[in-house]
C-alpha cells in the first residue's frame, strides 16, 4: 500500500450515501419495484459499460459530449499514428483510444438487449430496470453526474391496456408513497394533428418543442414564437382555444387526430385516480409516437417526478424494426426531495437493529451475547455493543444510530436472568426475561 | 437517432442478465442482505467512479493496470503539451487525460468514505455494501470484468465478538442457502509467529505467500521451496508437523503466538456450525493482521466462496490511523455457480406474476382486466396477455415466462361470472369465482 496520504474526496457531481439516506432511497425503490412486480414486470440487468458505438449518436451531439468514455486497457496508444496524435484533436483521438462508455440511460441498453436476446425472451417483453446512469453534465443543485433511473417498459405489444397499466402503476406507487400527484397524459398523434392544423406539416416537431416551453415562458410568448413560425391569426386563435380550454373538439378531424382521440378515450374511460388528460403536455423528445405521460407533485414545487410514453422505432438502430414499445420512468432523486421536503418519509425507517445490548463488563457482555443469538434466531435484527466502553458511550451510540431500544445487562439482570429494556424515545425502562423480550420486540415489528 | 445499423454486442467480459438469472442472483443477494441486517449492519452506497488518486497504488502495479480509467470530459488534450503527446507513452499520458476510474473493490472506497465522513458516522461503524466492481482482467470462464462484491465490515472495534459474529453470518447465510461449507479460520499472528520460528523474521510475508500455495502445489513442493529460503532440517520438520497435524502446540510460545492463540481460542469456544480452525489458511494479501477467514464448498469443486479478515491500517492512506477493521466478503458469482451446479436454487423462484389472464376476444379481455385489478389490490402479482393473439400463443407465452397459473376467460366464464384456472404444470383446470381465485392464489403464495 502507498504511504503517501491522500485527502479523501469524490469526483464532482458524485455522491456518497450515509446509512439513513440509503434506507430512505431503498424505501422508494422498494415501493416502485413492488408495483412493477405486481403488474408482471421482470427485472433485467445490463453492464454499466456499453460499447461506444452502441451509445454514440443516440442522444444528439449534446448527449455525445455528456457520455463518460472509458480508456482502452493496456497500451491504448499502440495503434494511434504519430500524425493522429500530433493533431491534438481530442474528439478525433477519443474514437482511437476509447471504445467503451458508461450508459447514459436505460433505454438504449434496453434496445440493444432486446435485439441481442430476441431469441431468449418472450414478447411482449415486460421488463423493469432500476439502476444508475451517468452524464458529464455541469453539476448543480439537484443535478448529479451519477443518478438512478427506474424504468418499466413493454416491448412488442400495441395494446392500449399497456398504457392503462402504466398509468395505474404511477397511481399505485404515489398512493403508497402518500404523495398527491397529477399524472398528466396526452397523445403524440393529437399533437402532430394539432401542429398540422396550425400549418406546420413537416415542422411538427418544432411546434411540439415550442408547446413544451409553455410552462416556462407562458402562453403569450409561445403565441409570439408561433407567429414567427408563420401562423395565421385563425391558427393562433385555434391554438389558444385548444390550449386554454384543454379541449380538442375544436380541431379538424384528420385521420391522425381521430386515431389519437380513440387512443385517448380508451385510456380515459378507466378513470385512473390522479390521472388527467392535458393537451399542453408535449415531452420534448422526438421519438414518442403515441401516448405520453408526465407526473408532477401537487404539493411541492419541483420538475416532473416521472415521465414516459410510446415509441415505435426503439430497436431499429440495432437492425430490428416494427417493434413498438411503451414505458415509464420514475425520478428517484426528485421523489426523494419531495418526500424529504414534505417530511413524508415513514418514521419506521430507523436503524436495521431493533435492539442493542449494552453492558458494564466482560461477564455482562458474554451473558448478552448469548441472548443476542436467541433474538436473531427469532428473526429480530439485533446487535451488541462490541467493546468495553463507558455505559453512556454505548447509549449514545445506539441513539446516534437511531436504534429504538437498548437492552441493558448489569449484575442484577444477570442474577435475575433478565434484561432491562430501555425505550430510547420515552426513556422508560422495564425488566423482562429473554422470552418476554423476544415477544415484545416481535410484537412491535 | 442514427439510422446506421449496429450489431448489438457487449464489451468483452461484461454480461447481460435475463429475468430468470436476475431472480436467482437476487435470491442470493437477498439472503446475504437479510443476514447482514439481522446482525445490525447498515447499507451504504458510494459512486461507481472514484478519483484515480484514491485508487492508484492500492492494489500493487498489477492492480493499477487493471483499473478502468475514465477519460476527462471536454477537450481533455487542452493541457497536454506537444512533447507529452509526441512521446506516445500511454502510461504517462493517462495521468494527464484521465483523473477518474471505476472502483476495483469496495474496500478502498470504504476507507475513503470512513475518513471523509468520520464526523457523520458512529463508530464502531458496521456497514455492508453489495455492488459491482470492475477489473480489466483477461476474461475467462468464471472471471468477468464486471462482478459483484458483497462485503460487511466493522471499523473501529477491537472486540473479538466481531470475528465471532462474522463467522456466524457465514454460517447462517450458507445454512439458509442450504449449502454445506467449511468456514476455515486462522490468525495472522500465529502465521507470523510460525514464520519467525522458521527463521524468516523480516521475510514473514514470503513464507505466508508460500504457505498459500499449499493447496495448489502440495506439501512436498512447498517444503522444497522453503528449503531454498534457507530453512534448516529442524525448521522444515517443525513446519511439516504443524501443517500436517493442524496443531500449533509444537510452536515455541513467543508473545505474538501467545496473542494469536488467545484470539483463536476466543473464536473457537463458540463452536459455530461449519467452522474449523485451519493453520494452513494463509490468504495471500499482506494487509491482514489478525483473524482470517475463508469459506469453501464441501459439495462442489470451485475456489473459495467467501473470505476476509482483520486489518489494522485501512484508513491510514487517507490520513487517519489507529482505526482497526474486520470484514468478510461473499463471492456472488461462485455461489451462483455452486447453486446452479447442484440444482439447489428453490423451485419457487418463478415468474413475478402468480397468474396470467388469457382470453378469446375484446369482451373477454375487458372482463379479465377488471378481475386483474382486484387481484392486484389483494397483493397478488398478476398480468393480462395484452394483445388479441391466438389462444395457444397466449398459453405458450405464460409457459415461457414460467407463470404457474393461467386464468382463462371465454364467453362461458363471462356468463357464469367465473374464471377457468389452469395449472400450467399438471394441466388441471377448475372453474371458480373471482373470490375463490383470490383465496386460492393467496393460499399458495
Amino acid at each position: 500500500m502507498e504511504t503517501m496520504k491522500i485527502k479523501p474526496a469524490l469526483p464532482k457531481g458524485m455522491r456518497d450515501f450515509l446509512p439513513a439516506d440509503v434506507r430512505k432511497r431503498h424505501y422508494i425503490i422498494q415501493t416502485i419495484k413492488e408495483s412493477f412486480e405486481l403488474f408482471g414486470f421482470q427485472a433485467i440487468e445490463t453492464p454499466v459499460m456499453e460499447n461506444l458505438n452502441t451509445l454514440a449518436g443516440k442522444y444528439g451531439d449534446e448527449g455525445d459530449k455528456l457520455l463518460f468514455k472509458v480508456l482502452n486497457s493496456g497500451d491504448y496508444l499502440k495503434k494511434v499514428t504519430f500524425n493522429e496524435l500530433g493533431d491534438a484533436d481530442s474528439r478525433k483521438l477519443t474514437s482511437k483510444i476509447a471504445d467503451k462508455g458508461l450508459r447514459y440511460d436505460l433505454t438504449v441498453p434496453l434496445a440493444r438487449y432486446v435485439v441481442q436476446h430476441q431469441n431468449e425472451i418472450s414478447f411482449p417483453f415486460k421488463r423493469y430496470h432500476i439502476a444508475p446512469v451517468w452524464r458529464a453534465d455541469r453539476p448543480q443543485k439537484g443535478r448529479y453526474r451519477e443518478f438512478f433511473q427506474c424504468d418499466a417498459d413493454i416491448i412488442g405489444s400495441k395494446s392500449l391496456y399497456n398504457e392503462v397499466e402504466l398509468i395505474q402503476i404511477y397511481s399505485s406507487v404515489f398512493e403508497k408513497l402518500e404523495l398527491a400527484v397529477t399524472i398528466k397524459y396526452n397523445n403524440r398523434k393529437i399533437l402532430m394533428g394539432l401542429m398540422q392544423a396550425l400549418g406546420l406539416s413537416g415542422r411538427e416537431q418544432d411546434g411540439i418543442v415550442l408547446l413544451d416551453k409553455l410552462d416556462k415562458i407562458g402562453l403569450d410568448r409561445v403565441l409570439e414564437e408561433f407567429k414567427t413560425l408563420g401562423l395565421s391569426q385563425d391558427q393562433l386563435t385555434l391554438f389558444k382555444t385548444v390550449v386554454s380550454e384543454n379541449d380538442i373538439h375544436a380541431l379538424p378531424h384528420s385521420e391522425l387526430i381521430q386515431q389519437g382521440i380513440e387512443e385517448l378515450e380508451f385510456v380515459k374511460k378507466f378513470n385512473i385516480p390522479s390521472s388527467k388528460f392535458d393537451v399542453t403536455l408535449a415531452r420534448g423528445l422526438d421519438y414518442y409516437t403515441g401516448c405520453i405521460f408526465e407526473v408532477v407533485s401537487n404539493e411541492y414545487e419541483i420538475g416532473s417526478v416521472g415521465g414516459g410514453g410510446r415509441y415505435d422505432n426503439l430497436t431499429e438502430m440495432f437492425g430490428k424494426s416494427d417493434l413498438t414499445g411503451v414505458g415509464i420512468s420514475f425520478g428517484l432523486d426528485r421523489i426523494y426531495d419531495v418526500l424529504e421536503g414534505l417530511a413524508r418519509f415513514p418514521e419506521t425507517l430507523n436503524a436495521s437493529s431493533s435492539v442493542m445490548f449494552a453492558h458494564y463488563d466482560d461477564a455482562n457482555q458474554s451473558y448478552a451475547f448469548e441472548a443476542l443469538g436467541k433474538l436473531r434466531a427469532a428473526g429480530i435484527p439485533a446487535e451488541l455493543y462490541p467493546d468495553n466502553a463507558k455505559f453512556q458511550k454505548q447509549i449514545k451510540y445506539a441513539n446516534d444510530k437511531g436504534i429504538s431500544y437498548v437492552a441493558i445487562v448489569g449484575d442484577n439482570e444477570m442474577k435475575n436472568e433478565t434484561f432491562m429494556l430501555k425505550n430510547m424515545e420515552t426513556g422508560e425502562q422495564e425488566e423482562m426475561s429473554i422470552q418476554a423480550l423476544i415477544n415484545y420486540l416481535n410484537s412491535i415489528k
